[in-house]
């Protein structure tokens, strides 16, 4: 990371949890000047988030860190369900299930606490000089100059910054003001930059109060190595394995009595509820490295953006909720990957401001959607319930992730001639607006395998995917040869995009599903092997639908339902979600898409 | 890593390469005190060994490192064979083949450049407060003292340890004498500690000059991103695809001619050597990242220890042969996992100095194999090679290094009436003085997968598996229940190896074959799942052989040829070799085993 050598930058993020961390990580190895504090002096040590669902782990691999995430996670395979008995158990063990939704093809989440995915996301930004982070640096005062916002070249935010005296809760030492052209508060729920821009949360306190603690158990309870849900009649406990033979629990705590305020709470005063709903079994703490008690708020900001987007909300500074369901950091690190590219393309010159706005009414209803979603879990939670089976299998599904679908806009756009397509939730096809189904390819030229979130690095570049079809056949080689050609010679814009380097705006793949060895790749056409008089060829555009030497078939044209001879063309945001759809000749589409939003940088 | 607070220490290392970094590595936190060190400033920043086979991955993994390797592999999965063309092109392709051994399961091999294993495995020693690391200091001179080296406590090595003055090449300065009770030389193949030992090589240096390259490649030929065997009638390019766009070649140059000394060849002449071999196909450099030449010694040291076990030699120090076949850092892996475990074993008084014996007679034939065989695969290069496809096959099994078998000694024994049992090479099958087979298995108590060898920790701990067979069925639970109550009763050894902790000696690891919702961990027998004062159970001790949730089904017992009633009792030295097979109710012959050799520690 590069020291700050100005008062001027282009980017000021505030905070440097899993959001600032992970916006941060958007402007890695760019020409973009960031600068990150946080008013804390040390990184998160313990405690805090923990459950990682399989899209935030995309994000990570986008990052180039994703190898290391899950090679460090703890993996969750099963959920034990344990239900209320009426003969001389308290409790008993009503089902086992696997944790897994079979549309997804790999692991539904994992496990890694919050400190080493912020350590993960840290360590990646020393490689970039223009990402400098700050620790014991806060925000005290802020304004943005109205005047200035309309030129891109302008700094119409001043955020005066100062640190705290060593040794002193209250004495603020004034370091120095910040001129940025954008801001970005990822502080946190109590977040000091919601208060500066005068965003209101909507949304009540609840009265349940929980606790939480992480520790090693010493217990006869024989699922305390997986995924429970303990509903006792005396309140629900969810217990969740970490590595280190820890475990985590969540447990409700007195509430609507003298006891509501979480301040009152103390460790024994967790670990007596968490007996008294676990009995007959017993449960000691061998040791314990984190606990909290907490009130849950169901609270979501009435903007996410303010002063014509130059200044944005992330992550729990916008939206509490039940940590439960796991949700916490996946949301705040989802929240900054549809915010980060947008905030690079616009200040490398490569996008228009108007794609600012879509962050707001792309994120503000996911998160409405999981404050609704809450309520019904937490009620989930404290009911007998005889439709837990149901509720729970589909919460199982909204935490993964697949039944967003960011609306229509400049940047999510409906084929020509179709109307709107309806809601396709948890299927794998390819809409606009949804995420792109992380489905396994194999590299044509070598034959390795990989997933194709694992390809899509978050370099700022859009992809066309063109799912070509069985080329082996001669009628769909040719159509493929057509399609190469009018992509490279389409005049302005899309030939340019394509066509510029380090990197290029947008980036072809190729997707076939003929047998590999039917396929030389130095015949295609050049657009998806493009020559490069530094470097030759660019060996990694073209991957193929079929079986693996090592890790089985991907079926990705059966799980995305593309057709093996109508093909398809899919162009896919920086971010992972899907522009638009198209016939798989259909270039003027493409055209058309890029040409709403999108400036060519020569 | 600690600092070298005395000048005495148990184990000297001499050389810091991966034969030395590996050794120090089985050190990891325990008490032993060791010094490491290396005559180079400096580690190794490129070049030198590459391939990785799945064996030595497994020692990584042991390590506790191998996720971290394996996520930044560079995969290989083909491998082309193109010969000499009569028609218009030099050389055509003749078949694309999968780089995989079925048997296996898993891929053969993955290429990661030696410096990045040197990092990893110094990395991790950055946690041992026991192991010093000091570059720039090599040994000037040796003593062993024959007096001394009959009492365990003695430290009957003394070598004077100096520095290279900077800026100089010969002017050395004497930092100190180091006294040691054991010295191991990892030292290379202009081993120092070799000629001081007076351990001679055996064989000879043949009459071929190669030339090797690691570049990014300009050309048109297809099969550059593929293991490549390129075979024209004027010498036969290894070509093989690395990370960063870069490739390495192997590429011999004149041989008996005036440029015979690897000295007087240059990048051009490399080069030059290989444009001719991949004619017509065009080939330049865009950048090279390390180049060098040499002349292939085929040696084998006439001792691997001397000084009745109180010094070692590892690695290329005592064996050197062609680098093609990707045996170097492998066999120097290799090597030191088979000493570092008798080392740490016998210092830490928990096993009887015979062992360390057995290091020479293990290793020693593995190494004349090699050399056997590389000079047939050299052969093989130059052949026009009618015999190609059968001779390459073959090679690719030997590679693997599933034919290695210890022959028979205190550490490898064979079943109570059982006579020899024959050669088994390719099989997976249970024979002593073999590797394990690295199946996968899901951890009964949480239903994740692992593969045995992630499981056995580079500890020093041997393990008894228990191959119980289906335990849902009550007699085969009733023998289950009896050799577990046999196993912790067991007077003296095997009830102490057992019950001891921190770990204990010996561990028992239970795999069976019934479905796991039959299974309930805490009805097993204590020794399966053994409670802890101060952890509580112990839960990572109980496999099944079954389908997992995401990564199918390991079939075990069907690979090991295991009997799903008879079931069978394993036990694996703490390298992941075979020590002994027998019949699974037979704790007698567990008992002798150990008796041979283990030492009880309190």
């Amino acid at each position: 990371m590069g020291s700050l050598s100005a008062n001027f930058v282009d980017v000021l993020i505030v905070g440097a949890g899993p959001a600032g961390l992970a916006l941060a990580n958007w402007f890695h190895k760019s020409k973009i000047r960031v600068l990150l504090v946080d008013k804390r002096a040390h990184p998160t040590l313990c405690g805090q988030a923990e459950g990682l669902k399989s899209t935030t782990v995309e994000i990570f691999e986008s990052f180039g860190i994703g190898s290391q995430i899950w090679a460090e996670a703890h993996r969750l395979e099963e959920i034990a369900i344990w239900g209320h008995s009426e003969g001389v158990h308290g409790i008993r063990r009503e089902q086992v299930m696997q944790d897994k939704v079979q549309e997804l093809g790999k692991p539904r989440e994992c496990m890694l606490q919050q400190s080493r995915c912020e350590h993960h996301m840290a360590h990646n930004l020393l490689q970039s000089k223009n990402v400098t982070l700050l620790r014991n640096i806060r925000p005290s005062s802020i304004n943005i100059d109205s005047k200035d916002m309309l030129t891109s070249e302008a700094y119409p935010v001043s955020v005066q910054l100062s640190r705290m005296e060593i040794g002193s809760e209250d004495h603020q030492i004034n370091v120095g003001t910040i001129r940025a052209k954008y801001v970005v508060g990822c502080d946190g729920a109590r977040s000091w930059m919601r208060k500066a821009l005068n965003v209101k949360l909507e949304g009540d306190l609840t009265d349940s109060v929980f606790g939480v603690m992480d520790f090693i158990p010493k217990t006869n309870f024989p699922d305390i190595r997986k995924v429970c849900y303990l509903r006792a009649s005396n309140g629900t406990i969810l217990l969740v394995p970490r590595s280190n033979r820890e475990v985590r629990m969540y447990i409700p705590v007195e509430s609507g009595s003298e006891l509501s305020d979480p301040k009152d709470i103390t460790l024994d005063i967790i670990l007596e509820a968490a007996r008294k709903i676990i009995s007959p079994y017993n449960l000691d703490i061998a040791t314990c490295s984190w606990w909290s008690a907490y009130r849950v708020g169901q609270r979501v900001g009435d903007h996410f953006t303010t002063h014509d987007s130059r200044a944005f909300l992330a992550g729990d500074a916008v939206h509490t909720h039940s940590p439960k369901a796991g949700q916490g950091m996946n949301t705040s690190v989802q929240d900054v990957n549809n915010l980060g590219w947008k905030l690079r393309l616009v200040l490398e010159g490569k996008a228009d401001p108007c794609i600012l706005d879509t962050y707001e009414s792309e994120r503000r209803p996911v998160a409405q959607d999981l404050i609704a979603f809450d309520r019904g879990y937490l009620k989930l939670f404290s009911a007998s319930s005889n439709s837990f089976d149901d509720e729970f299998a589909k919460a199982s599904r909204f935490t993964t992730g697949m039944s967003i679908r960011y609306s229509l806009s400049n940047i999510v756009q409906m084929p020509r001639g179709l109307g709107d397509l309806g809601p396709s939730l948890l299927k794998l096809d390819l809409v606009p607006g949804k995420r792109l189904a992380d489905v396994q390819l194999v590299l044509q030229v070598d034959g390795t395998t990989t997933r194709i979130h694992q390809r899509l690095h978050a370099s700022g570049q859009f992809r066309i995917l063109v799912f070509a079809g069985d080329i082996s056949q001669p009628p769909l080689f040719d159509r493929l040869r057509k399609v190469g050609t009018q992509l490279a010679d389409d005049s302005y814009p899309l030939g340019d995009l394509i066509k510029g380097s380090d990197p290029a705006q947008v980036e072809v793949l190729l997707i076939h599903c003929a047998d590999r060895d039917k396929v030389e790749l130095l015949s295609l056409p050049e657009v998806f092997r493009p020559w490069n008089e530094e470097y030759g060829y660019d060996y990694w555009r073209v991957f193929a639908d079929v079986e693996s030497a090592h890790e089985g078939h991907g079926r990705a044209y059966e799980r995305l339902e593309v057709d093996r001879l109508k093909g398809r063309m899919v162009i896919v945001r920086p971010d992972g979600y899907i522009g638009v759809v198209a016939d798989v000749d259909d270039v003027e589409s493409a055209r058309m898409y890029f040409d709403r939003f999108m400036r060519v940088v020569v």
